[in-house]
């Protein structure tokens, strides 16, 4: 991924940055999948049975205790090459320009993703998880359990979007 | 909420946290809810019908572009009172150690907390939620679109969690 698949297209638009950040982030960890180049990642992670790696910093890896009963987790990870002045994007496969909010794009003011992913197993500090499809190396910042309780909601619309 | 809210208990574990971070997060917004301390917060915040409301940036309103047509959004905050360095966790109401990434509490190395909420309205940079559950003022890091096809697991288990 280069930051040319980022250029402004017709109907984005982009705002000045506010001049610092306001908190510091850290990279905990990193992700290991089998796409090495942006055009290779899976359009859209629940067709995609590829078992990826989390390799989570030694430092952390005791926060992994009891994290192996989660059927589940909540992935967030840092897409560093991503721009994070763009608030109008116009995607490629819906073709007209979208607040940014309204998106799942990489290219938003904090670039963070998140992945629902089915957990597979948990060897020391390294997951076995399904459901990514982020590019190879990817940093990530965050794993937490996933409760059906209060972050499943399969009523959930969204107007544009073809239900499943 | 102060700090010795969060004084390591019988059981819990901190690390030494890395020098430096390695990359910063803007605050896009604020969230407005009815609970100036932690102890108010609802214990489940599904089980809350408060209205509270997150107020966007205006540098970022653009960015809001066809939220308005999700039923669902997730939201992503900071939780900017808690500890960073506890990888081992008592929960009250566990009254074990589990690791931070089993856990959804706030006291972790980035300290981003994810709620899946319902939106009512949106009104210039402003939007109407039900079922949040945090402190008043808690700055907002990111919104995206909840997308049932990719986010909404309802079979999801967490094994000692008792099912609804």
């Amino acid at each position: 991924m280069t930051s040319k698949d980022f250029s402004i297209r017709d109907g984005e638009q982009a705002v000045k940055l506010p001049e610092k950040t306001d908190a510091g982030v850290y990279f905990i960890g990193r992700i290991r999948t089998p796409w090495k180049d942006r055009k290779d990642c899976p359009k859209n992670a629940r067709e995609s049975d590829a078992v990826c790696t989390v390799e989570l910093d030694p430092r952390w890896a005791k926060g992994l205790k009891e994290v192996e009963k989660c059927s589940h987790i909540i992935l967030l990870y840092w897409m560093d090459k991503a721009p994070r002045n763009l608030v109008l994007q116009v995607p490629r496969h819906y073709g007209e320009p979208r607040g940014t909010f309204a998106l799942r794009s990489p290219a938003r003011p904090n670039p963070i993703a998140l992945s629902v992913v089915r957990l597979l197993k948990v060897e020391g500090d390294t997951l076995s998880v399904v459901g990514l499809d982020c590019l190879d190396g990817t940093p990530m910042i965050d794993l937490k359990p996933y409760f059906a309780s209060t972050d499943s909601v399969p009523e959930a619309i969204v107007g544009w979007h073809k239900r499943d």
